[in-house]
């Protein structure tokens, strides 16, 4: 129908998204897409879970499992399941109830299925928290720092206050967290919530001891602020020891959590969901779940999740008895392995007695997909892509991750989606490309 | 682990985003779940696709046809294909040229591949459109009046200003048009862009001529806005008539054209694609597609669109050589039985002498879902719960749709979901219905 070439309108930066032009707002997009930029490069960079274990074809069958259980206890046939599966349906999805079950086995967390809402991944869970709780000029939220990217990046988008707070070994300082809350409120602002992945973080692939979670929500007690745990790793633990989530330990339902199939099942299945016990509480004593409140924000940001989606994951938790521990023990294993491989490489490039040990050190996570590692020069932009182009292997600085400075030394190394002699290899030209630096 | 019952955190509906107080937002949520409440009322209401035309095992089978297609392209195995579609990919979506091939011979509608951003139903487009052009203080949306709430009530979400402008039987307004925004420039605030729905507009059924089309795209290059056109329904027009989308004509890239599949193939498919041919050009005269700069923002919401799902669709795209004319034509033929089932119940309903054919009238939609039905009384939400629980049938009134008053007297009714005898009756409960109001 066109007769003349398209001129296309040209807009300045100054007419996008402000937060466009924040370079940490790439982020995202350069952990999904950089290994199409090298792809003969060995890259540490993303957590992309391991493909061998995501039994795609597996998983899309169990929908049918779904659909039985679903004939049965409705009593209607698989056509009119079927079509009701194909159709929009209700905003907060439609298997909340087998999600529920799979909480109290596998993570002692005792909720309501109403209690929960079921996101187009996690990532649309953070933005239901954002949107919903943090939406008031003063609200800000606090996160640990550094932190997971896409939490940080949608509030900078939306024009939330972000506040870091200090990240050790041991996940959040808490008496650097007491300090900021006490900052924020003596500038008249709302300390809403504080961010945290206890178990494994991302990026650093530190975990959270027990005492420090138990003082943790005493301290949120304390001073009046809610907790967003995000808990994709929590399944991957190497060292057999069992951690509660913040979730299970709250009596006061001031958590809350978020979950994700991303890691355990595999990423496209785009399958996360949100769990809060809150309740909203109008003038007149009326009283609603904050579930209920989110809804109309869930049903405007994607109108409901893929019930095609739900009916397969939902199929995998009916036919597994609802606890997903004994299909993951083996990517367990495996990621323990490629940990230890990692560990062993370091170890080899850097034996003990070697000078360069003084400066260049890493630690050893107890779970996750990273470790940190620190170097004795700043790793930016430049490092990077020289480490991409001449050595073949993609690594992230940390100060990608950090809202403030003082992370310019070291880097993410992901260990969850290579090979063990990959990483060794990986690891080997790192140490090659750390040498040249130096010297 | 919990020792001690859960004492839940209480908020107030001060703490969470104000818009939710609106009644507005609530009706996205009303529309998909009022059935819920209502379940052997007949529902003419949400404007949910037939489901006998989903054929829901058919398009998920048709995943092995995407594959067998990738596998040709590449040379890789089925394995690593399944693996990488299993995989976190490509933020703006993988089956960007299977859609530019599918745009071109059914909306003749010519587009780069890269200039397509494929998410996770047509509404998370509205989400990348809002929260990447209308983020700035004195951006404003403008809208015909009445309108999907969808778009409305996520800018109500996100603090956006939106300006009705007056919507007649054949949509928007050009003359309206041109004062909203010269009234938005004159208050020192920037027109950014106007939403339309051109092709037998929901919710009141009619559908733009082609002179106003080029008019409202002059109009639109005269006084510099852009048009984002949402495309849901122009698949199915009853009269044979081809209309030529606004992006088909559009010469100087001003229209983002939001399309989807959840009314060609199925809802939970959520599939969804923005198309813009913007190109954002920085101070040094560096130029990037806008898909490119909304790509962190699409990121930062659902992460990608999920590839399972996008290889379904790929699929079917491939498989019916990227016309879906064809397998939209019975879908086609049994949504305009439907509309004569509603034209021809009404007109049984209230006869051509009928005192009350004076007070008591419709329009006759040329394609689309809706149609709009004018009563001699308001209808409101008791009328909407009175209508539902007495007379068995659920009809909107068209005020939820509206952003100023005028439509108190007029409902939305849908025809796209019920059996002809279903309308009938439906039609016959609510003419009775409306004869016992006037008594």
């Amino acid at each position: 129908m066109k007769t003349a070439p398209l001129v296309a309108v040209s807009l300045s930066p100054r007419d996008l998204n402000a937060a466009l032009g924040e370079p940490q707002l790439s982020v995202m997009n350069f952990l999904n897409e950089v290994k199409i930029h090298y792809p003969q490069a060995i890259s540490f960079s993303a957590g992309r879970p391991a493909e061998d274990f995501f039994h795609v074809r597996e998983v899309t069958a169990k929908m049918d499992r779904f659909l039985e259980e679903e004939c049965r206890r409705t009593g209607l046939d698989e056509a009119a399941i079927l079509g009701s599966i194909g159709q929009y349906g209700r905003t907060n999805g439609i298997i909340g109830p087998h999600l529920a079950r799979h909480l109290a086995i596998d993570e002692h967390i005792r909720v309501d299925p109403e209690d929960i809402v079921v996101t187009s991944g996690c990532q649309e869970a953070m933005a239901l928290v954002l949107i919903g709780l943090l939406r008031r000029r003063d609200d800000v939220l606090l996160t640990a720092d550094p932190t997971y990217i896409g939490m940080t990046g949608l509030a900078r988008l939306l024009g939330i206050e972000v506040v870091p707070v200090a990240c050790g070994a041991h996940g959040i300082d808490l008496h650097d967290l007491a300090r900021q809350v006490a900052k924020v409120r003596a500038a008249g602002k709302n300390p809403r919530a504080v961010y945290a992945i206890p178990d494994f973080n991302n990026p650093l692939g530190c975990d959270m001891p027990h005492d420090r979670r138990e003082a943790l929500l005493a301290l949120a007690d304390k001073l009046d602020f809610l907790i967003v745990e995000d808990n994709p790793y929590g399944m991957f633990g190497y060292d057999d020891v069992a951690r509660a989530t913040l979730k299970s330990l709250d009596r006061h339902g001031r958590v809350i959590y978020l979950g994700t199939f991303s890691k355990t099942l595999f990423p496209s299945l785009r399958l996360g969901f949100l769990v809060t016990d809150i309740r909203v509480r109008d003038e007149h004593g009326a009283s609603r779940r904050l579930t209920e409140m989110l809804s109309p924000i869930k049903s405007l940001t994607t109108v409901n999740t893929s019930a095609l989606l739900q009916a397969m994951v939902g199929g995998v938790l009916i036919d597994a008895d609802y606890s997903l521990r004994r299909h993951v023990a083996p990517v367990r294993d495996h990621y323990r392995t490629n940990r230890d491989a990692m560990l062993d490489a370091l170890e080899g490039a850097f034996p003990a007695g070697d000078p360069l040990r003084a400066s260049v050190t890493w630690n050893r996570p107890n779970g996750g997909f990273f470790l940190t590692m620190t170097l004795p020069f700043p790793f930016d932009d430049a490092c990077l892509e020289a480490c991409a182009a001449q050595a073949g292997v993609i690594v992230v600085p940390m100060s990608y991750f950090a809202l403030t400075p003082g992370r310019a030394n070291q880097i993410r190394l992901s260990f969850c989606a290579n090979t063990p002699s990959e990483i060794d290899r990986g690891v080997a030209r790192l140490a090659e490309f750390i040498r040249r630096r130096i010297a």
